[in-house]
């Protein structure tokens, strides 16, 4: 049975920059919106994109989400936790959530390289009080530009995987190994979310600085 | 007229290692200690590994910091306010003070992959806070694990360089570049050094996992 990966938000820049790079991968994707037309939209553009025998469909979020073996979180903050509210009845059990949200004060109005301090320590850790505890979460793919994911460069950027829960964050880092130029590492606890988040705003402040879009990060002086 | 760099906590595994980096590079190097003996001796061995022509000596912190033209906080967390405090009369104007402190949990008993909340936001702000305005701060440093500096190997490693004083983040910058395998970032306002100082957190629990000594980090996507 194929496993399908169900994409939240993934009609924004993250979220469709993933979709294309994992249905280009082969894999089964659900774009999931607040707007089901939005979704079914980018997935026939995501189609028409990569061609040949590309499956992607689109659907509301509650329906991606209860139909998604794994289901990849890439909503703005300020919707993270209305959404994971409002998903409270869908969820199957064995389910694999991967969080991706970052708390940019930008969401409240200040700028994007600043963090929000979230009550929990970090949004996966918010997801994963929110998210009920048959279902597995890791956070994952925080750093990863959406320009660079848009296009088909490498991104060049290694993927920390945080999780307490094994299952998740091996399909985490299976998913990472299949963006091209993307390296999966084991980021440790749920917790260290806290760290793996706030590196986005400090690439946001590289980007600003040195004026490029696609600035990542590399771990070195590790085996390989 | 020479400058002089003035490492406090200088006897210790991340000072002696920026001292022997910077002296071998020809800077004429103080190391500070609370214990004026135990600098003095560290000063001799950094001389004798390094030969030649060398320039270090010992001093007790006060010493040190009223001396150096450029002062590099490298104690332990647990003492860097009380360090800072107690220097209080010592500064002279114009001093640049670059902090390389992370505030790890493992101060506290806790794991050094976790961090200490500091009111001020991190310890670089929590030393602007307690040190004169007529004193320049930059934050950097924090990443460079004490194992590689104290070798002759390339560190592999960015320096993020936080600063709201221009003069500061230029000296800091260039002392990066007079590490073999560092390279000196801009890293923006000295409250970035938040996110800095957590990134040696997330190093050291690679270094755990993955049974290396000397994580480090460098940024993809920037010019050059």
């Amino acid at each position: 049975m194929t496993r399908t990966i169900a994409i939240l938000g993934g009609t924004g820049p993250e979220g469709s920059g993933l979709a294309y790079r994992w249905a280009r991968a082969g894999e089964q994707i659900v774009i999931g919106s607040r707007d089901a037309q939005r979704a079914v939209e980018t997935a026939r553009q995501l189609r028409e994109r990569i061609g040949g025998n590309a499956r992607a469909e689109g659907a509301e979020n509650a329906a991606a989400a209860a139909g998604g073996d794994v289901v990849v979180l890439t909503v703005p903050f300020s919707g993270h936790a209305a959404l994971l509210k409002q998903l409270k009845p869908v969820w199957k059990p064995g389910t694999i959530v991967i969080d991706t949200t970052v708390p940019l004060a930008a969401e409240v109005g200040d700028t994007a390289t600043r963090m929000l301090g979230v009550w929990q320590g970090s949004a996966a850790e918010q997801a994963r009080e929110l998210l009920p505890p048959s279902v597995s979460v890791a956070a994952a793919f925080q750093n990863l530009g959406a320009s660079r994911l848009a296009s088909d460069e490498l991104v060049e950027c290694d993927v920390l995987v945080c999780s307490d829960d094994e299952r998740a964050k091996q399909v985490a880092m299976e998913l990472a190994g299949k963006i091209p130029g993307a390296r999966a590492l084991n980021g440790g606890k749920l917790e260290n979310a806290r760290i793996v988040e706030s590196i986005t705003s400090l690439l946001i402040g590289l980007n600003i600085r040195y004026k490029v879009h696609g600035a990542g990060i590399r771990f070195t002086g590790l085996p390989q």
